[in-house]
């Protein structure tokens, strides 16, 4: 029985983050972002990947106690130096900034430098959701992707999220990486020993390949569109523009001199920006037409889409961020099923760090 | 030889505008976005929708003389009931006014319903770039493309266009259609008499095909990502995002409910929303930092891009925006190939309305 319930996951993650050197409060926050993506069934971005981040802040590439420099420089706009701090905290810190801009202005935008990898997008997308406030959230991250035409890792995954408050949570969150699949998914078939299929990934000679070793092997990920004559372009494009929004504007770290993720491999020399960049914002519903009345069409939006002709009549067409909902309402109840890989890991963290372990 | 070149090709359709009823200002900014299209290699967009343009004016779906209704609720965002416009002028007018908002507060933006196809994209983001402010824009369009797991045309092909000026013209425009591929691209094959990719289209029944026909043959468009494994859904989710920026939260029409361009539909009844929608704004680059410094990053972002290593030695790897640019300064100096059967279709207008043609 591998089930932990929400709460427990979220203390445990606290405590960890706690003998890390984190404040409480930091602590606590980190934790709710992880097991956020945890809950929502976006097993990649939850605490699956703390002992990275644990590496990292051991590395002293994370610094658990940072000091941010805010320049805003126009009435919606600036930057944070978010002085080596954990994505988790800058970038919702960045939001919540964009937040009160919104409240004046009716818009906001903030482009973080000096970060690091910010977990799953969404949570910082929607928390003006009680606010009726859409939001906006990219990241740049080490490269693993090519550019189209290209066979050199020049861009990382590079997510897009844009997230809607609807009705009684009946909202639209589109949170998707620029790249045709994650690196994630490579490394679920590594483990069970299959393939990939063919779109994801080509070798170090630039040719396209089913080995799920791919990147091990010097490969590299294909952004969305895959080929040529289907769009590759296209994704090519969208990953670009979050590494200009996010490293160029920011004044971050982008392209191929974005900082890796694993700490055994060291940052490149003269990065022309500090660490990982993020962007963020967020809009007023309010501020377009009453609130009211945009919810209610986004029903009618929903209602149109979901009551759509299916291909498989058993698969109904599906609103982007109600997967993730499903498993949220499931696992708020029942708990979340970690994997056993990730159950050792926090056992070994708990152990390292004298921590009583739930398990 | 049918090669027109850039001013003889926007006085005439100028004139054609003013023959349709449209002010003479009017006249040549449509005049302008049309052969900024032309200009610059997107022949789609450009001179050879004229004849769609003139059927929805004579059907009376076009308003040759709207009288906009700005609706400004915030300091940064509002909306535009542009009367029935045609969005090449609507659009262009909205962007003025997040420029004006922009002046003031770094960022603006402007959702527009009641309005028409705006083109293309790039010309009305890239207005703000003498001031070196980065554009967006994005419309929606008459539906072609299914949603994932989906064989109803409930999206058009919607594109998202993101302009980041660059110094001396080394700038960043992308600009892509949402679709795997673009209609127009169906029709080339038609007209060939050759299959299409498979990726871009599903028949009636939802299977792939390879018809070059499919849209005529009631089938529909496939989303950017083409198939489930590669990231169809995430096209879709793009798709979906353009249609509520420019549908849902501006108060025009939205999904199935967008507007035929071809004047032999009826346009549906019981809408949801008036006409077609657009979505755009803009951020001023010294709203983040001294826009030296970006440009300066930026030319490094290109360099670093132009230079990777790319499959084939003698295809360099391509920044979004150069292809186009590329053909803008050939345009420029030898004027525009425009295709036989577009300059037949300029003359017969020229006929009709008794204008001298250039041809």
């Amino acid at each position: 029985m591998n089930n932990i319930s929400k709460n427990d996951l979220t203390d445990l993650t606290q405590q960890i983050f706690e003998h890390s050197g984190f404040s409480e409060k930091d602590s606590r926050h980190c934790a709710e972002v992880l097991v956020f993506a945890d809950v929502r069934g976006i097993d990649s971005h939850g605490v699956a990947r703390l002992p990275g981040y644990l590496r990292l802040i051991d590395a002293g590439r994370i610094n658990p106690n940072p000091i941010f420099k805010w320049n805003i420089r126009k009435s919606t706009t600036g930057t944070l130096d978010a002085d080596g701090a954990i994505g988790l905290i800058s970038a919702s810190a960045a939001m919540k900034k964009t937040i009160e801009i919104c409240d004046q202005f009716g818009s906001g935008w903030i482009a973080v430098n000096n970060s690091n990898h910010f977990g799953v997008a969404s949570y910082h997308a929607t928390l003006g959701f009680s606010k009726n406030y859409m939001g906006f959230a990219m990241t740049n991250a080490s490269p693993l992707v090519v550019p189209a035409g290209g066979k050199e890792r020049m861009l990382g995954t590079n997510p897009i999220c844009i997230a809607i408050p609807g009705k009684n949570g009946k909202d639209f969150i589109l949170d998707m990486a620029t790249s045709a699949a994650a690196n994630g998914k490579l490394e679920i078939a590594q483990r069970n020993g299959i393939d990939i299929p063919s779109g994801w990934a080509i070798d170090s000679d630039g040719k396209e390949t089913i080995s799920a070793n791919a990147i091990k092997d010097n490969g590299a990920l294909l952004p969305l569109g895959s080929q040529e004559n289907t769009g590759l372009h296209k994704g090519y494009g969208l990953g670009s523009w979050v590494d200009i929004f996010s490293g160029v504007i920011s004044g971050a770290a982008f392209g191929p001199w974005c900082p890796p993720f694993v700490a055994f491999l060291e940052p490149k020399p003269n990065t022309n920006g500090k660490g990982l960049g993020h962007f963020v914002g967020c809009w007023d519903l309010d501020g377009f037409q009453n609130s009211d009345i945009i919810q209610k069409n986004l029903n009618v939006w929903r209602k149109a889409f979901e009551e759509s002709n299916p291909i498989n009549p058993n698969k109904p067409v599906l609103i982007p961020g109600d997967p993730e909902k499903k498993f949220q309402q499931e696992r708020e109840s029942n708990g979340i099923p970690l994997n056993l890989n990730v159950v050792k890991s926090l056992e070994e963290i708990c152990n390292t760090h004298n921590i009583k372990s739930p398990f």
